[in-house]
């Protein structure tokens, strides 16, 4: 007898007959006596359709309405849930984020939670209903209706589970858990059974996208139980994501492989070696709203240094432009860059208490030939830019160097 | 400078491009001074796809969570009207039922308004803004989502326009006024320039389907100034629907002929004369959920009666089967019924003051070797019912014999 938030995403909830398939599933802890609170992402491809239609009528919606009409989406699928779990005679109430109520600040399209009010979902939770919330969504002070941005409704269930002090929050997604790195790559890829928040959130940032970096966050400030499952699969545990005291004391070093492909590198060459080079390089770059990643500034000689960082590949002609008149700024000599990079990632808690780890990784790729042109590291994290072309290399040759392909220990 | 609630159907509102047009309408009255309050329906056929989706995943929709569903049609469209005049470079703020508020009682799917809270819309015109509301919805005193049944829309822009005390309530549909009758039936039919309440409530029901009828009873009892006009047109004046004394004293003996093919009659012959007796035949028509329209009961003879009444054909076989079995409750001597049938009715004020309208009308219909088979009356109506094959001929000699075809006098 539980209490348990359960959010569903878009896939889950695409059409009338998957919404019925998450209706059973909910039935089924609901006859075993758990309170059960649902919260819903719009149908798949929804919130894109309705962007589309924004798109149609203004070049550039106003934030405030564009919130109006997406949040329409997940309006829908809680209704139509409420109606699925009714058909199998349980009592269901949907609520929005204004019914709830889920207050936020007044950033529309971007919104973030400032409080949940858990009164209603209590009491209707009390008389024994299955309470179904929309995701994504909130209402600010002035009673406008925001939303939370892209992946809003995984925030929305965990914030809801700290609200309510549930005993868990399951998210239900396509895949069946975190693996230790992509089984597209490595087919012998495992599922982990656990992972820690801090070393979720350096696979989530780094492309493992199976939960939003926000919710894991606040999972892990709120200390909220959270577990990521298949909603395609009838039977499995998931990956529950723990705070590190939790952890099997003999955890693995290695927890996962993260990469991400669109990768490009620059390099700004002979730039003058002097307090305030790095924000004269890299202000005009974020200006024009380019995600900077790894950043790498060697020591200098002769007075003058090198100065690396990566961008996503999309962005790479506009940044190239950008540095071509910093260059006559700074005096740097000269602006190199290379588009076909990719980044990995080995990610582990473990390698806090075990030396080693970086020059295993070094090693590893070294003996494959496997030049690597930039380095690097967090406390739980070791990144390497290579070349694209030996990403898939990388990541199975590491996989198996820290014993990913077998059971933890 | 006036005060002007403007609402557009779902035609009107159909598509991206039809929403800038509208956008550009309103953009018009802005810039002459006009404050300016519009109320949407949900783009034509959504809310019909909405329903469709909630069938698929039950066969009898829980009310509140249809509501729920259904309700998301107008919160599209509102905000994308709003980007539409933002993009005009107007000030414009969309409000759902709920942020209005617009308070109504719980009978969902079928709600009545119950008080609108103007304060809102006020603040926002004060300052300049176009305001756009949600038709059809509103929220019951718990904070549900509500919405009016169909052409509630209607509702909202009479309902809202008596609150605001608007100067007139102008509702935009795909035809330019309410016309003499079915321009498709009688080419010469003309477009009234006013029409009273009374009788645009007998055109209504009868079949004029321009406006929704507890619209007009709405604005009847608010006094509010309601004019129908074509959104697919740039100018016309459309038709004004007043209060009887504003008509002009000149005004004719007849406003319009509607009429409505889908007539069916049943008749049951030598049913004993004695209180009772139509209770006892329509109790279970009523009970069956078929509408029952014209109700004839001929005086009796020899202790027996026949009794007469008409249904939508859809309704004619169920209506039948019952009849059956009361026929032998009542011990009537046989039930009959004719399937083609078509009403044909004669609207106007002005019969209260002029005698022999009816004759006229019945002489009218002889001359053609029309065969009147069931007459009913009421203070500003007469209708008949006819035989199908008959209607168009009938509705044009009529609206040629009272003189619909010239312009008013």
């Amino acid at each position: 007898m539980a209490l348990i938030v359960q959010k569903y995403g878009g896939t889950s909830v695409g059409n009338p007959e998957r919404i019925k398939n998450v209706a059973k599933r909910v039935a089924k802890f609901h006859a075993q006596g758990h309170k059960m609170v649902i919260v819903l992402s719009a149908m798949s491809g929804e919130t894109n359709r309705l962007i589309a239609l924004a798109k149609e009528v203004s070049s550039a919606p106003s934030p405030r309405e564009l919130d109006v009409v997406i949040s329409t989406g997940e309006q829908v699928t809680i209704g139509l849930l409420c109606m699925a779990l009714q058909e199998l005679g349980i009592n269901a109430r949907s609520y929005t984020g204004g019914q709830v109520r889920i207050l936020t600040d007044d950033a529309f399209t971007k919104a973030r939670i400032l409080d949940i009010d858990g009164d209603n979902i209590r009491r209707d939770l009390d008389a024994g209903s299955v309470v179904v919330v929309a995701g994504f969504q909130g209402v600010d002070e002035a009673g406008n209706i925001t939303t939370l941005g892209r992946g809003g409704s995984d925030t929305t269930g965990v914030a809801l589970a700290a609200a309510i002090k549930a005993d868990e929050c399951q998210i239900y997604t396509d895949v069946d858990g975190v693996y230790t790195t992509d089984p597209r790559v490595v087919p012998e890829a495992r599922k982990l059974d656990t992972i820690t928040f801090e070393e979720m959130l350096e696979m989530a940032s780094l492309g493992s996208k199976v939960l939003q970096i926000r919710s894991v966050e606040f999972a892990g400030k709120y200390k909220v139980k959270l577990r990521v499952l298949s909603s395609f699969q009838e039977e499995g545990e998931g990956t529950l994501i723990t705070v590190e005291e939790d952890k099997n004391m003999e955890q693995p070093i290695i927890s996962g492989i993260a990469f991400n492909r669109d990768e490009a590198k620059i390099t700004v060459l002979g730039v003058p070696d002097k307090p305030g080079i790095a924000y004269q390089i890299l202000g005009p770059v974020a200006e024009a709203n380019v995600d900077v990643d790894m950043i790498i500034q060697n020591v200098g000689h002769d007075g003058t240094t090198d100065f690396s960082f990566t961008v996503n590949r999309p962005d790479y002609d506009k940044t190239l432009g950008i540095l071509e008149s910093v260059k006559t700024h700074t005096g740097a000599r000269e602006v190199r860059g290379d588009r076909t990079m990719a980044k990995v990632s080995i990610v582990g808690v473990g390698m806090r208490s075990h030396p080693g780890v970086a020059s295993r990784m070094f090693r590893t790729l070294a003996e494959e030939g496997i030049n690597i042109q930039m380095i690097s590291t967090s406390e739980i994290k070791i990144s390497v830019a290579i070349d694209e072309k030996y990403l898939e290399l990388a990541v199975r040759v590491l996989h198996r160097a820290f014993g990913l392909d077998q059971a933890a220990a």
